[in-house]
């Protein structure tokens, strides 16, 4: 290095370091912090032009869909992933459902003063993967320090800026009576991933979160034909939410089926276990679609000759219901309401 | 209202309400947060849409470029401004700077469990208040909340987007030997309004945060037809270290004029009674114009018929130097270094 900082200063100590306000104070050490650390690992032409901002390639003809994540999932490391490639697929889904083709993401750091840059350094390499994996660059990012006590460990909050052609955009306003209601695999792996660290439950294979980006699964959808109505990833409150939002939005009614809902049997047991209901546990690498009943076996077909949609399944149909309940007939005949997320089931799952 | 959900929950409690864990979990509780609160007063046709990411019309043309900050400033509330407009006006300057149009916001906040709903009411009507004001509407968002003693009141990460039309592209590796260096008015203001609430400063009139869009005077200062070779705004570690990244990523040197840079009194009164350095105090409304030296009097005309840059003035020149230094002519006629920020000045100023 020829040039003058390197006169001072050391290099990052990754192995033992930890952050200290200075990493955050806009200074020599946080120059050093982005230099060593971000710009090293998630490393493109649009980081390295060094502005406040990324100036990036004309996106071509199509409306722009936005999306943005803040991550705060405690613990920040969990079997199946970390907050790092948590906050690129969160964000990148997010773009995605929309019917978008995901193209860039922002990330800002707020880490708490002490914590380990080696963690830290993990997170970040995470993310680089998920998104070198994925195909779409963080182009842009900030760094904040706070004080010990004042945050934990580190949150990362991630936008996404996707492109989508005309007559590809979708929304959850868009369901309509008839139409058939499908997932693309098991529910409720990634809370209790998280659920299962938290109260040390040891099960003899752990549960996996999924976390993962569903842009390429959406993008075999797309080019099967189906007409899809909606795309939506059930993450925070899980299906029963994110289905009861679309009801909602859509101003209709739905009826599942138990027994066609897919949820692995060491998840139903941990759900059982906790009291929870696996319907209302967190999913970070499933989708919810909602299409046309005539081109619903074409549509799961599609779905399931792609790796992340292979355990897809049709789970319901949508109905007129001026109530927008979500119903559901049980495995054993009954139907129930299937309510809102009322209460805080399970915080900081993402 | 007609919908099932009015039959369960009654309207949030602005006034005595506080936020609990239940408002980041995804389900009831935090649909009617989003409605009855950022939606109420941020509201526009994009955010309408009620979907995980907003459909934004193309941009048409320009390249795109984005941005994004962290907003973690301690207090939230301070002399001229609090987190919500910072949070506005800190990432429309960061796009604006770049060159760009600003076309839409998207606003991430990590919410205290505890924190008082009336709070975060005003924060979110003074984001609606800015982004209005700026004409810059905020397109989408997200909320989380983490347990008490896990954040710090709340933290708002904005990101910007906006275009960029052919050939008014800026970078802060342009700036070439010869140019002239201008600043759009006093340096300081914010860090120091910050310092003096935190440090109890009593101040006959109190110092006053600068925080304001500056996309307005960049758009009359292009349209001066000036040759604007770089724009900065000068945040976390002021106008000394803002100069000192130009100068790295241009490859140049630089000298200023001490008795030229525009201080108020009372900011470098109370940065003497605190030991602190104007130069290196963050400006939330100010920025750094480096311009061919031949339109430096018709740019500095154009800032100053705006009434953001009222009080611009001309404070250096840029000259080769492979050391890449910033040096200052002080006001005693010496000549010294002025180098980066090294450790924690000002820690969360913004």
């Amino acid at each position: 290095m020829s040039d003058a900082r390197s006169n001072y200063v050391r290099p990052l100590d990754i192995r033992q370091g930890r952050i200290d306000m200075a990493h955050g104070a806009g200074g020599r050490a946080m120059a050093q912090l982005i230099e060593e650390l971000f710009a090293k690992y998630l490393g493109n032409a649009y980081l390295a032009q060094g502005d406040d901002g990324a100036l990036l390639p004309a996106p071509g003809g199509g409306r722009l869909v936005m999306a943005t994540d803040a991550h705060v999932v405690s613990p920040l490391f969990f079997p199946g992933g970390d907050i790092g490639c948590l906050s690129v697929h969160g964000t990148i889904n997010d773009v995605a459902v929309m019917g978008a083709r995901p193209l860039y993401l922002s990330a800002a750091f707020i880490i708490e003063e002490g914590f380990k840059i080696a963690d830290l350094a993990l997170i970040v390499q995470s993310m680089a993967e998920a998104a070198k994996t994925a195909g779409v660059p963080v182009v842009t990012g900030d760094t904040k320090v706070v004080e010990r006590g004042k945050g934990d460990g580190v949150f990362i909050t991630t936008t996404g800026v996707g492109v989508v052609t005309a007559g590809r955009e979708l929304s959850g306003r868009s369901a309509k009576p008839g139409d058939t209601i499908l997932v693309s695999g098991t529910l409720g792996d990634h809370g209790m991933a998280i659920m299962a660290v938290r109260e040390s439950l040891g099960f003899e294979s752990p549960i996996v979160s999924d976390t993962a980006a569903l842009h390429g699964l959406i993008a075999a959808m797309q080019d099967s034909g189906a007409e899809i109505h909606v795309l939506r990833d059930p993450t925070r409150g899980g299906l029963a939410t994110t289905l009861n939002e679309i009801a909602r939005q859509s101003g209709v009614g739905m009826l599942l089926q138990e027994k066609d809902i897919p949820v692995k049997p060491a998840v139903s047991a941990a759900c059982e276990f906790l009291g929870l209901d696996p319907l209302y546990v967190a999913n970070e690498g499933k989708l919810v679609a909602i299409c046309a009943e005539k081109d619903a076996i074409m549509l799961l077909a599609a779905m399931r000759t792609h790796p992340l949609g292979r355990e897809a399944a049709i789970i319901g149909r949508v109905h007129q219901d001026d109530h927008h309940f979500v119903q559901m007939t049980t495995s054993f005949g009954g139907k129930r309401i299937v309510d809102w997320l009322s209460g805080e089931q399970l915080p900081r799952i993402c």
